[in-house]
């Protein structure tokens, strides 16, 4: 067989040829814009040789601090076309953290949106390998900045030249894009994928059985373009001609109903915190959203009561997905299998709300205290992943060992795997209370804390115990109309109809708020450290 | 990235572990038989054991010569999963070349169904490399023969181990499969498929633009297993758990129809005569066919009217695609893009009539006199193909030459290309009149000779021609019934509103016969050399 490489730029000249009059349509910060692919992949052609004005050569990385937009996805083909690494910068991390990255990745050139500007002069004196910065802006002149040198997107494109030839050399494992994932210690931990990576990954997305993105589609990524790119779906809906919709910086819930109803968006992608508004937003207005076949549900697991919800009140799919950046993302698609079909409503519920059955391409499995656990979707262990689209290493970090061992990822994922193969997650392995020898589920005991009428936020963490190892103890922030107002005791015994009696919490206590990373989520960390000596020192005190 | 290579066993592992309830349904010379993956997947493993007691080793060449039932299926998998060679033998080939081709392969073991038994015995004293045969017999009791050691399937896989796992280490760019192609003169070429060639082809076959196979499909491949990998059918079905429905020895269309229907078959493939046959026969009986979504009919152009008539009479979606042995085989598949669907009826069955729109993955370009053709739909060129699933040799024989160059197989098919990229076969190059600098389509003409109520077959050839290089002239069959009734005046002015002045031949000759292939096409080399002389001689007999 030929020694065809797979990189990216066919990707674009697939679309260029063959779906010129086809649209992306992009949100920018002053409007919606319709671009052709015919349009985009010649202003593609332009970026690559006017970077390489700018001096960007083979290998280079060239950072992107960008909102979902047409010129974002310019840059996607543009930089890894021409042969450098695309490294999308997860604006919310700290600037600290901001950074860090741009010096550990070496970007030479910045490509930056009008509203994080100020983000990237904040920091500009702690940066030592950018060499340019350029503004993704539709303003004809640049604001004033203490940024040097600033060029103007538009301005840098009109010096390219619109029919720039993507070198032909470039080899299929060559680096193609970056992205850093944030550490629960430390810095971020970059992720380098490489062009094979990146086309295989496309092609698993475009599989009938996983998202099945075709060329009528109409998709909105929702999920940033700065999150493990979009989960890929920029990179195949080109290649695919699919209609793109962009939804730009700081959409709301209603702008993103809106365009889903004017745009006839088929497809969109997200976390569950974006479904959420978007259901709450459906309940407020009249939409039509009968153009959607598949709201793509990732980045943490997506309630069941919220599957349930879309399904019952707006005919709406939610199709679950698991993933991270190291795996691209794409590892799981909730799909139901033929002769699960007939399954009664409440059990499809039970089933879309799991994380599903890993997609083709890749292999799972789940390790628990006894080795590959059995699949009965009761015992946990930790997921491990393996295949092309998988990194192999963090980018120049030795916190690689902890995470790459044996040829698979470990994913850090505590999970089960019913008869049918299909996963769910039950927890993160370093949150997973472990109990005299077996496995307690903390996401499992919040799960239900949290459905208590009177519970506002609850996490349930592992303390040292002398007996069992650890035991469970329950964190409870209560709403402010029950303060005072329900004792553990109530809790506990909402609880006990739930759970075998040795996973209840040993204990229940009630707190004003519990500590949260700078995304959101819970510091279990934090938790566990005020309350490390809880039963030792109770004990000693008895 | 994970260095994951793209080898064959893990698509079959894949249905032993996540589909293991779903069914293959084989019918063989005594009834129709139901496995389920999970045993396939176990006698899978027997026979890779097996065939290694039996001595093949990493790389070696096992021969099938079989139809399409399980015990085919599982040599798909086996011989590649355990690092051997899968050499499917074309048995519609000459005794003659089967010979050369089982030698030139170098097979060491051949596996073969009963009826085909004779087959090899008349061959078997030109054989030489083959050191056993294995009968894929439905019966206890060997039958004599003068084959020498021959052994029962069924007997050999008792003795194989059903729990045998394959080498993890096979390369991706080992060879896993080798199919011969006819040449036009000499002895066939062989074509080598690699693990990773087939494994990409899989995605190309599940990707929803092309095929869109799925594991809620349910897969007939009428293509014989022989030809191409039943167009990859088999690994990408197993793969994705898709049910598949294998035909068989000596099928009738009855056989094909009642299947479909009690199967409830949802997408099947084959060349355009099987679809004729099954088009009769669904007219003759009351099948019930809802279940099918796609008829993929590829090997030879479908033709218009039988693609139109399965739509309108049956509401039978006629699923025209384009490949050959050398392109593993899918290259075009012929879908309407979204904005295509709005178009009359009509228009539409002009659009399913041509070969379609190069799949994801592949790349083609269409090469006329002065370079790439224009995108008109008119403009001929030979198409050339490019991709990591085509072959870039023939394997060793010298005419790698004639068709490998610059990157590209040179297909000799003659092909126009349209606005929206929609690849037309008009003719092969050794078939095509070139007329004064000029190209006229062989096949257009022959087209439209055969419409002609008294036409049996028509066969168009370019002739010598002093002035203009080449003129056509047609070779006309008439019907029994039309025969001396029908003048070539008149079938000249029956294609004169059809074509271009100079596209008219320049004489009707009418013969008995046209001369054919051993696999029924019109031998147009025998024509030309009996017409050769046609304008000279003519010339100079004035």
């Amino acid at each position: 067989m030929m020694n065809t490489q797979l990189t990216i730029s066919p990707l674009m000249e697939r679309a260029e040829k063959y779906f010129s009059k086809k649209e992306v349509i992009s949100r920018t910060a002053t409007g919606i814009y319709r671009f052709t692919y015919g349009e985009i992949g010649k202003r593609t052609r332009r970026l690559a040789s006017a970077l390489e004005k700018l001096g960007v050569k083979r290998g280079d990385r060239v950072g992107t601090l960008a909102w979902n937009h047409h010129r974002h996805l310019e840059a996607y083909f543009a930089i890894p076309g021409m042969g450098a690494v695309l490294h999308t910068i997860n604006i919310r991390l700290s600037p600290e953290h901001i950074a860090y990255i741009i010096n550990h990745a070496e970007d030479q050139v910045l490509l930056i949106d009008d509203d994080l500007l100020p983000l990237v002069e904040r920091i500009k004196d702690h940066l030592h390998t950018v060499k340019a910065f350029v503004l993704m802006t539709d303003h004809d002149e640049l604001p004033a900045s203490n940024l040097e040198p600033l060029y103007s997107y538009e301005a840098v494109l009109q010096e390219g030249d619109p029919n720039y030839q993507y070198p032909a050399d470039i080899q299929e494992n060559d680096p193609a894009g970056m992205c850093y994932t944030s550490a629960t210690t430390g810095n971020p931990k970059g992720v380098v994928y490489t062009h094979r990576g990146i086309v295989l990954h496309c092609m698993g997305i475009g599989l009938a059985d996983s998202l099945g993105l075709s060329e009528s589609d109409v998709c909105m990524p929702v999920v940033p373009m700065f999150h493990v790119n979009a989960w890929g779906l920029p990179f195949a809906a080109t290649w695919f001609g699919t209609t793109q919709v962009m939804p730009g910086p700081r959409f709301t819930p209603q702008i993103l109903a809106e365009m889903m109803e004017s745009e006839k968006v088929t497809i969109s992608a997200g976390v569950p915190t974006i479904w959420l508004g978007l259901y709450q937003e459906l309940e407020r207005g009249r939409y039509n959203t009968s153009s959607v076949r598949a709201i793509v549900c990732g980045g943490s697991a997506a309630p069941r009561g919220l599957i349930k919800a879309f399904a019952e009140k707006f005919n709406l799919p939610v199709l679950h997905a698991y993933g991270m950046t190291e795996t691209s993302p794409l590892v799981t698609a909730s799909r139901l299998k033929s002769y699960q079909q007939e399954l009664p409503f409440e059990a499809k519920m039970d089933l879309y709300a799991k994380q599903g059955m890993v997609v083709p391409g890749l292999e799972v499995k789940v390790i628990g205290p006894n080795g590959e656990v059995e699949w009965n979707g009761q015992e946990m262990g930790e997921l491990l992943v393996r295949g092309p689209w998988i990194a192999d290493e963090y980018y120049r970090d030795e916190r690689t060992a902890d995470a790459f061992k044996d040829g698979w990822l470990h994913t850090g994922d505590v999970a089960t795997i019913d008869e049918e193969g299909t996963i769910k997650l039950v927890d993160r392995t370093k949150d997973l209370i472990k109990s005299g020898g077996e496995w307690i589920s903390s996401v499992d005991l919040e799960n239900a804390l949290m459905a208590h009428e009177a519970v506002l936020e609850a996490s349930c963490i592992g303390v040292p115990h002398p007996q069992w190892d650890e035991r469970p103890i329950a964190c409870v922030v209560l709403k402010e109309a029950y303060k005072d107002k329900v004792t553990k005791e109530e809790l506990l015994a909402f609880l006990t109809p739930q759970f075998a009696k040795w996973w209840l919490p040993d204990d229940v206590v009630f707190l004003n708020e519990i500590p949260k990373t700078s995304v959101g989520k819970f510091l279990k960390r934090a938790l566990r450290d005020q309350f490390q000596h809880y039963f030792t020192v109770q004990k000693e005190t008895k």
